[in-house]
């Protein structure tokens, strides 16, 4: 089939894991050992992560997906009566089949910048929430949501995390961080966040696995040891807790051996830096500067169509009657061969 | 360290996966596929438990876990005001952290036989709630769960089981069965139920992977294609969806290969039916008869304490203040000398 | 105090209830009666509200207040994965504390136009949902929440409520209204929706009695019999069902006998009128345009807080750093001689 | 019709409200007041529960029923992973249509004696749970939920409570006590505990006012300020703040208004005692012993349909084929010529 034939930079989750991880589920596989994450594997991995982060003291357990990790964390941080503030193009404000308010809390959408929410803007939530006279009416912002890349493959920069970080804690608001993609964040050259200044400044986040060369899985962090009680109950409870903890304990102890996890994204850097550089050169317009794995392309409805026969692009969305942004995206699997082929088609 | 070396009898996810669905996901690991179960393998794993249920219009999804496919389906299937009624010895009721509740419904405990709800049971619940005056005031009971094997390792007959879908159908009650162990129940030579008896018995049930011989997955089935309507976005609200689903296709699709499914939990049934024999001549007292892979000795607690420096196995109980219940349990990759070994120390 | 002395324009629920409300609780306080509203006043309430919606199958219910009852309707009318669209200024997108959510649903919030929503926003919302190609991952639209007067006190016509109607039931979406102010709808001269319009629209919708004369208490009609199963049971499991529901089935029998709740609002709109001429007269803006007894008057904010010295306001909004929005409002109990005296203030 | 001419003892909340009550309400009609429960009438009533409670920082807010303020409260005093304990007889756990469970939390039923449990059972609950190696699989005890009087009329002493708030206070469990007939108790003369033992032994608690003379209301108790924060949006969330607060203010405020709410409940237990000594004279078997207004009897059943000719009780629940207990309650509204007729029937 035609279809089949295409190039695929539909996404970063098209393929199954890093070699790696097959060989150590393979050595590992007959090893009898405890369930629910208590097993050696995993006990490893944790050790490998709290020095990675240089979080010595940090709670970390092992999740199967984005939008579960997201709903568990949120769930665990916040108060029956508390909201958590997001960017509006956030994942948990559109994509996530309202798996936030099936845990009973608002998403506070923010207005954002390329995917991207500030300080200024958090605190202004914030302070016109407890300015209102009617305040006790309305939802009480009890977290701020972010992630790194954001939805829209932009970083967060260290000033930037600083400052959010500053707010919050001033005004006694928890911080967390998304990091489906943390390894195309950690890869990139423009980057100057590093896992332990997001261990420093956030309250929980979570280091993505399934979009970074795992066959699922994404480790929660968080820093200061029981600041969040009871969480792998809580986990149990959101139907969220692995019976064999050991294969994802085993997929992050291999990313977090030798240092795997801050390079497995740099091929896929280097290739979507390629295809920038083609598109910029051939005239394409870009709908937001990415620095990451994803580029979005303001294309023609029809030459959309028309590359579509040859590439596998993701639609992001409709400007106007004629324009459309499409998504390329690389992953840790990228190959050469592959953006040189896309790139002759441009 | 002493009790690493113990022979492992704990639980049946104590190992990774059958070699044969570790082989699937190397071949198949750089091929590229749609997330979200939309992949080849998924179809494909589809198709051939749709077959192996005779249920050709089944919609098929897989999940990661057996709380998180209890909770999903049942709050797919009840509405707000409803709750589900199970064995107070089932695993909604006590071992899922509140899972069900999370949700918003009830669990009306019935009463259990060796952890098995009757069709008398059943009905006598039904009755009762339409024939109390307040009835309006009470939790409505719109579904009946069961598990094959249940927590007790017992068996459903098919003809228990006609009867309990009789009285459900009868009162518009909808039928979940719960198939963690279904391999098991399956390999059984006492049991008389098959999955195509299943299917057309249940208004959805699940096929377990995780406790059977996958790294994890459990496969939901609903015989009546769209009988519950917008399911995947249910899955996803509850955080449920896997985004790379080739990874549980690919495994349910090896496991229905050549009714792999259907033989891998022989051997745990022959082993434990070596150790049942040997306890039997050895007079050990059973706290309750099971044929499958789960073995539950009544023993002295000085006993128990003894044995458990070699044999790992779950405490299960307590009796009065001398005695206690030890679950013994096989799994698919149980092997003789390790039975051998038990039966020697008993 | 001076503040005491202050002339109250704060809101329509600062006084008790109508006198013929009173009288009718005294007359029938010895009366023993059947609890839960099963009674004989709730059963001729209900008689009257059927017979002034033209609805003579509705199914009625008495709630105790606004948000309450949208949040049991909202859950009653949605399915799990549903959400709720709505003008971002509505009450339950802002001023619930989070109580749709609480029930597991997210508000859809639509642009407005001063409070209102158009046929042509809901239309578009339900399309950009199903022509997203990933819909199944985001919250499928279910109902459509209204209020008659808006939030900003504005009124939908006949003409534009039918064209919403119209998208609705072609869209299989449903149509659900909040009054909790409808009697002042109801009374003004501009208003051409009557009450058995609604019913013949709406799916569902509630005739306030908090606000317009009654001590506490909101009718929720559903026309169509049955259409929503088990509410009464929702209703319990909301916590929203009186024991004694004859207290609002008295208070709504009332408003309903010899057509006061179509009069009860008639003094507050000729109040508002009065202070509507007066103000524009005198020079001052309007916020914007409503022809209801709520008056959102723009001032300087010294102005604003000089006024507030004699009369008491609502504080609405800010606009900018030197205007400030007020409301003023005026309620069944109004009393000309408080008219007159806020106009000589201005 | 003859039913209606039936004596009246089914319940008591069949009438409507204390002269004294109605009267408060009719000279404050007109007074215009403050929204919310921040009137002046809700203040005052706060101060006098404040003195009959001897808990002079304690919060306290007016809610409009029993099932409303169980849920409301049981949110809010536990966590999302958290199950309350309560007699599997209690009102939470059978007659609130899972509105405990809609909030997300189990309730852990207790063996219970005449509607009691015990220091004894609650410390073996919560002992059995951390003395369970997979207790991080269950639901966590967090509070422990009594009524006072019980379903069946019992009463707790002041011994028994003491010894439940010791077992409560030293497991970190908070106590909440139900008072939806508290005024029956209090005027019980075999009662020994006071408002101000509730106050000084539990976390927090209601003093019921639907069942004990007022139209609506329960006034929210608790003792230590603040302790439950964001109590008020809390309420709101779960839509049960009311719009007039005054009007639950108002009847409070007359409730304790000299003693009124301790006495108020007098006549019903002197009916009662009647009663219950006539029965005893006439040979008729309690099904247990309750020494507040509710009594309960064991009839045959066609001698209760006979007498269900001529007075109108409540069933309870049937005994085998042959027989069946009926309820027979008094209220604060009781007329001694009523039970001079009852007691003519027997």
């Amino acid at each position: 089939m035609n279809k089949q034939n295409r190039l695929s930079f539909a996404s970063d989750y098209m393929e199954g894991a890093h070699p790696m991880i097959l060989n150590r589920l393979i050595e590992t596989n007959m090893v009898k050992s405890a369930g629910y994450g208590l097993d050696e594997f995993s006990e490893s991995a944790r050790a490998r992560i709290r020095a990675a982060c240089r979080a010595p003291e940090a709670d970390i357990f092992f999740l199967t997906g984005g939008t579960q990790t997201n709903a568990v964390m949120i769930d665990a941080m916040l108060r029956s009566y508390q909201g958590v503030m997001a960017a509006e193009s956030g994942h948990i404000s559109i994509h996530e089949a309202g798996a936030i308010e099936f845990g009973g809390h608002k998403v506070l959408a923010l207005p954002h910048t390329e995917g991207k929410i500030s300080a200024a803007e958090i605190d202004r939530c914030i302070q016109a929430y407890w300015q209102d006279e009617n305040h006790d009416h309305m939802v009480n912002p009890g977290m701020v949501y972010l992630s790194q890349p954001t939805e829209y493959g932009t970083l967060y920069s260290l000033e930037e995390l600083k400052k959010i970080s500053e707010v919050c804690r001033r005004s006694h608001i928890l911080l967390y961080l998304d990091g489906a993609r943390l390894a195309y964040a950690l890869a990139c050259p423009e980057n100057d966040v590093t896992l332990a200044d997001i261990a420093s400044l956030c309250d929980a986040f979570y280091i993505g696995g399934t979009k970074c060369g795992a066959l699922f899985g994404e480790a929660v962090v968080v820093p200061v040891h029981d600041s969040i009680p009871h969480l792998f109950s809580i986990i149990k409870q959101h139907g969220a807790l692995l019976a064999k903890g050991r294969i994802a304990g085993i997929q992050f102890d291999t990313l977090f051996t030798d240092g795997l996890y801050e390079k497995i994204g740099r091929t896929a850097i280097e290739e979507a830096d390629r295809i920038r550089k083609a598109l910029e050169e051939k005239g394409y317009a870009f709908a937001f500067r990415s620095p990451t794995n994803q580029i979005f392309v303001r294309f023609e409805k029809k030459q959309a169509e028309e590359l579509s026969e040859k590439i596998e692009m993701s639609f992001w969305e409709n400007i106007g009657e004629t324009h459309t942004v499409m998504r390329i995206a690389t992953s840790w699997a990228a190959c050469p061969e592959d953006t040189d082929a896309l790139i002759a088609c441009l």
